[in-house]
């Protein structure tokens, strides 16, 4: 595609309707603006305007990446099942992996993410101390197969991401290499024209030592985020840490006394008939672990269970709250009732609030009863006290102790120090001046190119369509000649040349359509600046300038254009 | 990757010796020149070395690209079966086409090709003349799962495409989109430093009324190729029409005699026995066809049988020579001496050269027989003449008559005009002026270009190694300083500076390694100009530069560098 185009000689087949099949903004925007189409559930056709955009972060991307001294390669999107046996997620992975067999029924999976491919190529390439530290990356088409794709590029089933891969003599250099990786990423988004947080992250599957996600802030995003307003703290609300109650109750222990509260299950149930605030109550959560274990987990009542820092505590990969039946057997009454009390034969765990509470409430093993003035160490025994709620906002701050405020975001990039977990597995390694051979220390890194431009339709946009921040923009002008005469013909068309031997991105509607269609259009595509080329301005020697995004206009002879755009 | 690098800091792993696994040139220095690597068979990594070759090629097609019009968007690499089952290439595609299911058992290929998915969405989009030409293009991985993968790049199983499609009212401008396409293909390989030629070619499975292929000449190449030394007439020999013989024979007919030929089966040793040269002879070829019909294929003896040719005057898709039992029952012998005379039940089908033969030798349906003196329409009848038989050097060109040379290339590019084969099938038209619908006349054009760079260096390279052409080189000047001293190295880093700045890519050899090893390694790696700086060239206020494939050497002051190479 031209750096400037005339839209009558573009492929941008906009829709004045809303699609049916989109359920968020970004979505809805990117088909309208004629963008993207759907090919299959979850797998889209760029567009060239989508394409133009999705051009532009690339470029940004390789830009920062050669920046820090990260090298561009391209892996196979055919992975071979025998690296993915290795590490053993041939099986993990699951269903999400799309796995395919070749005509000799040769196993493999189209490339969901490429530890494997790299640390095999690293082990067969790299032997000594000297070719390290190494960053490899590549901008790359990848597939997971998702239960439920939706919402456009945000969660597609075949996706472009740019993945790289660190690897380092040791640890701290690891941290060396994840650092500049880090500050990397801040420049993309931020040349990229967005409002986004890094936030500690929690590691995952993917396994390792140290994580950041990057979240471009948006109402609509799917994760929430906890942060210091005033410091520099901000995690992953899964992520955050809660620390423990500084200041202990002063309370005295009341004597424990078990009362009836027919029918009343739930935590606002139980809250409304006792006249009792939630958080004086105490949830009792049995949860089953892939080891076959139940296990009591104590949350306060006004509080949510983290289950990832709690199969993180009990060191476990998988966790199921318990069905009916085993909390009929291990309680001995129906559900809604579970308590600490009396409970024996399985662990009880709690967490940090739960131990700090004098005189809480708990459910007594009972159908239709309640202990009130339940006191741990003195009514139950726990096997574990920790953090094992989720954050919210309010909750102090781990580092500075003052309250973290919520907001949402989009994870678009995210950072892991992987340490040993796949060199160890596959074996890759090097030599140290003294001939002595270690394991590499790794880090890998992911920013969802396709993801980034819908993030920032998200952040980006108002009634009338898309304003995209001016480096990801796919035109920088969009030249809207209003009056069918041959003076305004004549000088958009002189526009049309002088600004794009400036260098200026032109989109010109050149089509034979009513002022009103091309504004439409025009707002919809949401290119930064329309420049409106019409009679009633000429007749003044100008033009009229409007930034997109806000709406302020700027009267200007033609002749001043080119030095106007270069500005920015 | 930066545009200038240091070689220490850079991903090139070299190799001294060949490796194993190479068959041709390309493949072999691919490897050493530490370009790709193989991940399974058929499938490789680029690694970043190769990757700047890919994208030097692929930024010559863009521009070409946008130069005609055409648009740049991005298909999806998972193509939804549907699709496939509506041109019934699902099933005729066979075990090329990579298949996978996704978790609820929906099928899906990777795409090979993308007729399919870009005909859906012309339908989907496109509605209107006013809306026409319209030519798109993307560069994509496709895949092909080869019953043989082999030559590295050349013949994979996952591999870089540009493939572009035009669309247009009518054949006649559908021939015109097709002709920039095949003019701009022509300046992508000029511009690429390639020696190609364009030829015509057979349009194939794909189907089509117009095809060319265009050939990078190299001794290694596949295929051969048949051309006008002084005209414009060149054709892959599978597609290059023969003529009928234009002078008919003046030879006397003579009577028909059979003769006891023992043991001779071959066109050798009929030759051999009857001391007679083997255009004299007529071959009997029997066909099975997947119609099941059997028909005998005449062809002179000094010729061979075109397979496509009998298959497209036959209307047949599939043609098997008939096995050994098929023979016997068809004829009354064992294989080796069918002929025509006598042969009943099939059809007799001849190559014009057999039905200008007088007194020709043929097998006489009889173990150890053959007759002599056989002549058509005399001794045998024909159902067909027509042009059955490739064409050999010596040839006469259909154009001027003149004999045709061989040569022999590598298709890197191919162009076909479709027609409405696919805009049949899928039912994509568009509205006339009047409101009436027609089917949209397409084409459909291809550049390999991971195969590009391979034919590259078929065509360029000596013992030594690569010798790319300056256009797609990896970088333009390779910086070897050869002596180790501070005066060496500043000259060094002041000239990587100055020829960076100037936008020539540089790669500097700063390893601490023997002259030897750093010539060894440029030679092989290929790039264009190599400047030797030494302290014996500096004592003369000189450096060294060496054209990689003419090994000429200038001497210049360091000072007069950048100009030197600005000139390219």
């Amino acid at each position: 595609m031209k750096a400037s185009m005339r839209l009558s000689e573009a492929f941008i087949p906009t829709l004045r309707e809303d699609p049916g099949e989109a359920e968020i903004v970004s979505h809805r925007l990117m088909i309208r603006a004629g963008m993207i189409r759907k090919t299959a559930a979850g797998i889209y056709t760029y567009l060239p305007l989508g394409l133009r955009v999705i051009r532009k972060i690339e470029r940004i991307i390789r830009e920062e990446m050669a920046g820090i001294g990260a090298q561009e390669l391209l892996m196979p999107i055919l992975s071979p099942a025998e690296l993915w046996q290795e590490t053993a997620r041939w099986e993990h992975y699951g269903k999400e992996l799309f796995r395919c067999q070749d005509r000799h029924d040769r196993d493999f999976c189209l490339g969901p993410t490429h530890e494997e491919i790299v640390t095999d190529l690293f082990r067969q390439e790299v032997r000594s101390y000297r070719q390290l530290p190494l960053t490899l990356y590549q901008i790359q088409t990848k597939f997971r197969d998702e239960i439920r794709p939706r919402f456009g590029l945000m969660r597609g089933r075949e996706f472009i991401m740019k993945d790289a891969y660190s690897f380092d003599t040791d640890e701290s250099t690891a941290r060396k290499s994840y650092g500049q990786m880090y500050d990397a990423y801040q420049r993309i988004f931020t040349r990229s024209g967005l409002d986004f947080r890094a936030v500690e992250a929690d590691t995952g599957l993917i396994g390792g030592t140290s994580s950041h996600e990057f979240m471009v802030l948006a109402q609509t995003g799917e994760e929430v985020i906890l942060f210091e307003p005033e410091g520099s703290y901000a995690a992953n609300v899964e992520r955050a840490e809660v620390s423990p109650p500084t200041e202990s109750s002063d309370e005295s222990r009341l004597p424990l006394e078990k009362v009836h509260t027919p029918g009343t299950k739930t935590i606002e149930e139980v809250s409304a008939f006792l006249h009792t605030p939630p958080h004086r109550l105490i949830k009792t959560l049995l949860y089953q672990t892939d080891q076959e274990e139940v296990v009591a987990v104590l949350i306060r009542g006004d509080h949510q269970a983290n289950e990832i820092k709690i199969k993180r505590q009990l060191g476990v990969q998988e966790l199921t709250l318990a069905d009916p039946a085993t909390v009929q057997a291990v309680t001995s009454a129906p559900m809604g009732f579970a308590g600490p009390i009396g409970l024996r034969h399985i662990r009880i765990i709690a967490d940090h609030a739960v131990h700090a509470l004098r005189n809480g409430i708990v459910g007594a093993n009972e159908a239709d009863h309640h202990f009130i003035h339940a006191n741990c160490n003195r009514d139950f025994t726990l096997d574990m006290v920790a953090d094992l709620r989720q954050a919210q906002a309010g909750d102090p701050s781990p580092r500075n102790g003052k309250p973290l405020q919520a907001t949402r975001g989009i994870e678009v990039g995210h950072v892991f120090l992987l340490g040993t977990k796949y060199s160890e597995k596959m074996k890759a390694g090097y030599l140290d001046a003294h001939g002595k051979e270690h394991l590499t220390v790794m880090g890998c890194y992911g920013i969802g190119v396709g993801r980034t431009a819908a993030a920032a339709i998200e952040q980006n946009h108002d009634a009338k369509g898309i304003m995209w921040p001016l480096p990801i923009a796919p035109f920088h002008v969009h030249l809207l000649p209003v009056s069918p005469t041959e003076n305004v013909l004549h000088v958009t068309q002189t526009l049309f040349h002088e600004l794009g031997d400036a260098g200026i991105e032109v989109l010109w509607d050149d089509r034979n359509e009513r002022a009103g269609v091309k504004f439409n259009d025009a707002d919809l595509i949401g290119i930064p600046y329309q420049v409106v080329i019409g009679e009633k301005g000429l007749a003044h020697k100008t033009v009229e300038i409007k930034d997109r995004r806000t709406s302020t206009v700027t009267q200007l002879s033609p002749s001043e254009l080119v030095k106007f755009f270069r500005q920015f």
